[in-house]
């Protein structure tokens, strides 16, 4: 799978299973060279009580113990906050896909300076499913960004 | 807990119990603002087949769902990575005390520039432990830290 939508969806599925146990709607994959999934998740602070698992280590967690991200892709439906930005570079992940940057801004940016090809799809359904989550429970998505 | 030799040899502990398990030795915990220990962790890349679990996030996890992580001190026996940093960016960690930055470089500087308090201590036996470890095992380490 070397398509930014078709790895888009399997983030997207991922937030929509979220949202539906009840958690944060944020969701994302990782790809390997030849466009095969490594691994998928979801953000778990509510379903695990587990703050450290957002969607993106989530996704790089299940895809287990590997040697060398270069030639990988992370997929997130959302632009990755710090913490998740430094994962990226830490590891060296090569190429950034984010479904919208629109209802919260990360590190993506400042990964674009080090070198992360970083791909903005703009979804609209991403953004519209953080923005009613946003207005639904602040006080979670506040949480979970650490404000 | 407001000694940081004191809140170091909590990590130190971690670490050593890391190494004890065939693990890389590395540990951190998270203390609140009267000093109260609110998680502890360590390394878990070999224990549990889980990049995702380095010493700092470890701790963070174990002290579950929190709000406002200002008045927190972050103690960790090995200068944080760039993936460890970002947690303490977007978190909001206020205070991150270092065992030593000799073996390894992470964020540091970086979360200083961000306001984050940092007090490195050059301690003689956290350097020790890395060192060795890295000597014996540099694949682990590698791997560890993405190279």
């Amino acid at each position: 799978m070397t398509d930014t939508a078709a790895m888009l969806a399997v983030a997207l599925d991922e937030a929509r299973l979220g949202l539906a146990e009840g958690g944060i709607p944020i969701g994302a994959a990782l790809f390997g060279p030849d466009g095969q999934l490594l691994g998928r998740g979801r953000n778990r602070r509510v379903q695990d009580d587990d703050p450290s698992m957002h969607a993106e280590t989530a996704a790089f967690r299940a895809a287990g113990r590997l040697r060398g991200y270069g030639a990988t892709t992370m997929v997130t439906t959302l632009s990755p906050c710090w913490y998740c930005s430094g994962l990226v570079r830490q590891f060296g992940i090569g190429h950034v896909v984010i479904g919208e940057a629109e209802t919260f801004q990360g590190g993506h940016e400042w990964l674009a300076g080090h070198g992360v090809k970083i791909t903005v799809l703009d979804d609209a359904e991403c953004a519209a499913m953080m923005r009613d989550f946003i207005a639904a429970r602040p006080d979670l998505w506040n949480e979970d960004i650490g404000r």
